[in-house]
């Protein structure tokens, strides 16, 4: 009898559902639901560029509407497909992006008293309040438990759990006085199906408390009280109603309920696996494996790696984070990234590309491609940092600018996006670099986003520079694909690595490196570390190294 | 009676009079010639992008058409206006723009035998096939006569005197023995004008002897034999058929033979002056004076100051010449100057800028400035160095390019091109501050050329980021109307500097620095000093001032 996984991935501005095949991996059904809510479902507020909120009821609402409008297309689609035929759902989100709940695990945001205080709705991943608070941790933990800290390379971000927690308990202490608790989005999704919202006893993922919580079984869960009530005696008080175990995401959450099953048109009483991070899940439906590196090449970029727990592992400095089981259970899964890979490209065409390469910003990324395509490595005389952002990896540094160098009278627009392609791959590189330095090996790259499928002459470009074949994900859709996979797992339909090789694949066109290109690149890239390190690392303090900063000062001073 | 002089200034791409009223500068006529050769008036050899000549008949015909032209305005414009009233004419030319002369002293390129080769025509300024040589010179000139080239800065060019020469002979051994002598564009008109081109006995101008032929009296004139010898036998012979003395711009050339008196129409025998380089005449022409500094803003700037004979002055080390002389007679003249200015403005719009700052060059420029008006300096946080086509003072270094930092995924077109005027800026006040190092003091600035009438935010932040109040020229015809003011003093109608008086004016407009605009680009100007130093000087060897020179060598390779 045929067999079905249901993957729901939840994205910034929308969800989608993935139903798959799980004999061939044969994509049935799939639709999205953008979240009506706010502008393109974030809620903003005015005041605070900071702020960036979320409906939980559009989380809800989407939920029925992929998942219906997936089994819709099966059904469609293939003869004698059967609802009953799905056994598991997985699900992956944005992350970390907690939910302040009340003692039912009801979100504070659906409640009719809080239902206009943005403090009490969903506090996405890119809500950036809390950066003192950021701070305010980094520093402490660098003092008390700098074991803790060197896990997610040394920096705790804004974007993280206890920056937003520690934020909403100082901006608006009522909201945090009626949260009970606090919920990931990924694993409230999962805890909403199996209908036991409780915070006490609905399953958490390793993957959101490991990267973003500090969250470890080596030093027993989350951080300890004694930590906590340094930032906060009240977070320590919030340490007895959250967890004290995480788990993989082929552990199974629980059943789907009645209700739910109802409301999604599927059985009731099929497995509903642990909630994790839609990269994490979206390295796994690329066939992330030992050597692989999984590239998610978006606006950002999130690198993927993992290592067997059964050798020791260093910590790798300056790669966000080092968690056991996050991606897959039995390996460290180790994530890195680059703050702006698509968004340079992005920013560049719409702020600096004239209308001579076309009028729309499809046909200008077409045009400067061609351009570029005469022209060999090194022929533009440009070199760019990638840094528009900031560097996540490996210099945990946002407070770091762009820069771009050897612009002579007739430097074209579309030789300066060549020299921003370059610059992201050399960037991937210095990434790859760090952590074969600390022994984890990188034997290929796996590709997945627009980017990878769209972009020829980008892959051709990371292939030469990075030096190792590129491949590119077969699927479109890795994330749901990822969460399909663990819906499987935890139904018992098979072992994560198992059901990877049926239901994963790689692209027939792999982007091999040309030696006499990587010769090229190689003399540019030992340019690129030098302008790399005088410009980012401490090693040029007083000499060159202050001067991005100065600037971000001079300019908050005077904006 | 009325008392007129003509200035006649041959640009690159055209010749222009100018016709003054001796009593008050009034300007009663001028007009434009186009050179019709080539393209706008520069031969190109397509194989060979060094090249760049010209025909020495555009030269006559835009004598005879410019100077008829500038007289039939005078006569529509002024009651009584009688060219016989014309006392002086005064030539100014770009250069070095070395022509090949027979024995009697006619262009080579005016022969029949000699039409269709470029070699025989005018080497114009921006010829560059003498590179090579042009090392080779500035290699010889250390090791055997140190104080000669350390009077042009330290390197001598690809665009002077004997690197052409030089190359001539080498490239093409017929011309060059065909060519009894060679005369400088400058001087070649008014020997013409005089009725008398003999190569020995025609009066040649200190300005381009000094500048561009390392001519000095202090050590006897041109370069000794021994030296030349060193550089190519040929050359210590042609300097037996050069001159001796050069003279400053208020000696007399000769009176207007009566053959072109008739071809243009005016009175023979009236005052010839010798002839000088555009941006020296220029700086006559706005006003020079001690203690100001004249910049003829263009594409690139020539900025010009003088200091008296009469006291010690240094070899300032990075300026590109310091001539007894070459601007006013019993003073130094001391050049400088930014290899691209207004070229980096230009290259930006044309290459970066989107057509939502409008449709045309001119739009696009408006709108950016207003879109700049509202911030104040540091906002953009953007830094820029000025090297998109080397950098000519202080760093003497063709081999330099061009960087921009600080750029975020918000960074908008106006604000780099704000950047970009900075840099600018930037540049200029290293100028300042290296002669100011060195004992000329500058307590003004004169701008001259289109920027500095067109462009105020320009000129303002100029103000701010120099620190002394800008002026505007009067005239937008400076280098014609140093051109009349010399041809004026050969006849005898006065002294240079008491014409000066008469005849030039700046704008009533001036900008003033703004106290608090200049503190803050007192920190910006110590983070550009910082990338300055850094990408540009011998004390970053082996740090990071290679980064520039690689990628132009792999470039090069790569192209």
């Amino acid at each position: 009898m045929k067999r079905y996984s249901l993957g729901i991935d939840y994205g910034t501005n929308s969800c989608r559902s993935l139903l798959i095949d799980l004999d061939n991996g044969a994509e049935v059904g799939s639709t999205v639901f953008n979240y009506p809510s706010g502008e393109m479902g974030i809620l903003l507020d005015e005041k605070n560029p900071h702020v960036a909120r979320q409906n939980p009821q559009d989380y809800l609402d989407g939920l029925e509407a992929v998942t219906r409008g997936a089994l819709q297309q099966a059904r469609e689609k293939v003869p004698g497909f059967d609802a009953a035929q799905v056994v598991g759902i997985g699900i992956d989100t944005t992350g970390s992006t907690p939910i302040p709940v009340n003692k039912e695990g009801t979100p504070l945001g659906l409640l009719p008293e809080f239902k206009n205080n943005l403090n009490a709705m969903v506090w996405l991943w890119k809500d950036h309040t809390g950066y003192a608070e950021a701070a305010e941790i980094t520093k402490l933990a660098h003092e008390m438990r700098p074991n803790i800290i060197a896990k997610c390379g040394g920096i705790y971000s804004s974007e993280w759990w206890w920056s937003k927690i520690l934020r909403l308990r100082r901006a608006d202490p009522a909201v945090f006085a009626a949260a009970y608790s606090f919920v990931e989005h990924c694993d409230w999704i999962p805890a909403v199906l199996t209908g036991n919202t409780d915070p006490l006893t609905l399953k958490r993922g390793v993957c959101s408390a490991g990267h973003k919580a500090m969250y470890s079984a080596e030093w027993g869960g989350l951080p300890d009280k004694e930590f906590l009530a340094k930032l906060d005696p009240a977070l320590a008080d919030l340490r007895d109603r959250l967890y004290e175990v995480a788990h993989t995401a082929d552990v199974k959450a629980g059943d789907l309920c009645a209700e739910w099953a109802q409301r999604l048109g599927l059985k009731a009483g099929i497995a509903v696996s642990v909630g994790a991070f839609d990269a994490h899940m979206g390295a796994v439906g690329a066939g992330i494996k030992e050597g692989t590196l999984v590239k998610i090449l978006g606006t950002s970029t999130c690198d993927l790696m993992i290592a067997p727990t059964s050798k020791p592992l260093a910590d790798v400095p300056g790669v966000c984070g080092i968690v056991n089981g996050s991606v897959l259970p039995g390996y460290y899964g180790i994530e890195a990234g680059q703050s702006a890979v698509g968004d340079i490209f992005l920013w560049f065409v719409n702020h600096l590309v004239p209308d001579s390469y076309g009028a729309s910003v499809g046909e200008k990324f077409v045009n400067m491609e061609k351009a570029m395509a005469g022209q060999k490595p090194g022929a533009t005389g440009l070199l760019a940092l990638d840094w528009n952002n900031g560097n996540r990896t490996i210099l945990v540094d946002v407070r770091l600018t762009g820069l771009l160098l050897g612009q002579t009278l007739h430097t074209e627009a579309h030789e300066i996006y060549r020299a921003y392609i370059e610059a992201t791959a050399f960037g991937a590189l210095t990434i790859i670099k760090r952590v074969e330095e600390y022994g984890v090996k990188v034997e290929e790259v796996i590709n997945t986003g627009g980017l990878s499928i769209k972009n020829a002459t980008l892959m051709q470009c990371y292939a030469d520079i990075i030096g190792k074949p590129m491949k590119v994900s077969q699927s479109e859709q890795t994330c749901a694909l990822g969460a399909a996979i663990f819906g499987a797992a935890a139904a018992g339909a098979g072992e994560v690595g198992a059901l990877q090789a049926k239901v994963t694949a790689t692209r027939e066109k792999v982007y091999y490196p040309i030696p006499e290109n990587q010769a090229v690149y190689a003399e540019l890239y030992a340019l690129y570390r030098t302008l790399h390190d005088a410009f980012g690392t401490a090693e040029w303090s007083g000499k060159i190294n202050h001067v991005m900063k100065d600037l971000l000062d001079i300019r908050a001073r005077q904006s």
